[in-house]
């Protein structure tokens, strides 16, 4: 997706080899404009499913989520959540998360009220890394017995494990930008 | 505004005297076309403001920013962090907030470079009620010395300390349901 390419290589910046911040427009200030183009590019790429909803992760998933939905007939979404909360319900879906970010284990969960064998799911997340929150969802997703159609990511970083983890799940990847290496202040794509 | 209120109604449950769970359409599983009404709704109150941007604080305010910000021009949203994360740039706004429901004091952080003296700024979340987190969302934007347009509330709790607590700092407060008590299953608006 060349606009989201062109965003990540004037405004991401570049830490070491491995991380690549993109907080002026995806994950701390966020510009609508441009998630509106992707989740309409993810519409375009999904535009056979009938897809029913969509699940992401707190926090950085939702934004995109939310303004991917409105081109998919505004089906529900759902953000698993990341910490333990004393009025969520106690019958809820839940899986463990290592993440690599913050250095911790943490559990994510989802209401079994809000996803059921009924449901066509799309995965949502800004980013896929190491995968292993796209492995939790699709881990929730497998105990509530539904449909994944797809998982939808904004940057892969795809010298990273996480797209073959997910590739291996036989679930179906579209990620809008594959990075295939950060090295100095360069920013290279797969293609 | 009578749609959000029917929502409510319908499908909130009350737990206790003080707990207002509507995770099937607000803060867990999220209705798309109830956040664009929700949205609408901002942009009329708020119409006469020249807003530049959206803060809000992850998570569950996130969605409601994102498609209300849709109904402002597409302003940026910026979402204030919860947690420490090991890439956030160390130049940040800072505020502590303190969480009855999670029953921890967390801080709450905002990169310097996504609000500045330039901005007239809406604040947005899903819920008001002890209003420690806009507390510490206004603590942020006076340390930034930016404008505050006002606070855009989808549900007030009107019966507990929140909205005063807001209103003493004079800011313009809107909550698009105000609500007067929860008492067994029957839930009270104001007015």
């Amino acid at each position: 997706m060349k606009l989201l390419k062109e965003h990540i290589r004037h405004s991401g910046r570049v830490i070491g080899n491995d991380i690549l911040k993109v907080d002026s427009f995806l994950n701390h200030q966020m510009d609508i404009g441009l998630f509106q183009e992707i989740g309409q590019e993810f519409k375009r790429r999904f535009a056979e499913n009938k897809i029913t909803k969509i699940l992401t992760i707190e926090a950085s998933g939702i934004g995109i989520a939310c303004i991917t939905a409105q081109y998919f007939d505004n089906v529900p979404v759902v953000f698993a959540k990341k910490f333990s909360a004393r009025n969520l319900n106690s019958e809820v879906y839940e899986s463990q998360v290592f993440s690599f970010t913050k250095d911790a284990h943490y559990s994510i969960r989802v209401d079994k009220k809000y996803l059921t064998p009924n449901d066509h799911v799309l995965i949502i997340d800004d980013f896929l890394a190491n995968g292993n929150a796209v492995l939790g969802l699709l881990d929730i997703t497998k105990q509530a017995k539904c449909e994944v159609d797809g998982v939808g990511i904004v940057i892969e970083k795809s010298f990273q494990s996480g797209r073959n983890s997910v590739l291996e799940q036989n679930v179906r990847l579209e990620s809008l930008a594959r990075v295939k290496s950060l090295v100095g202040e360069t920013i290279t794509f797969v293609d």
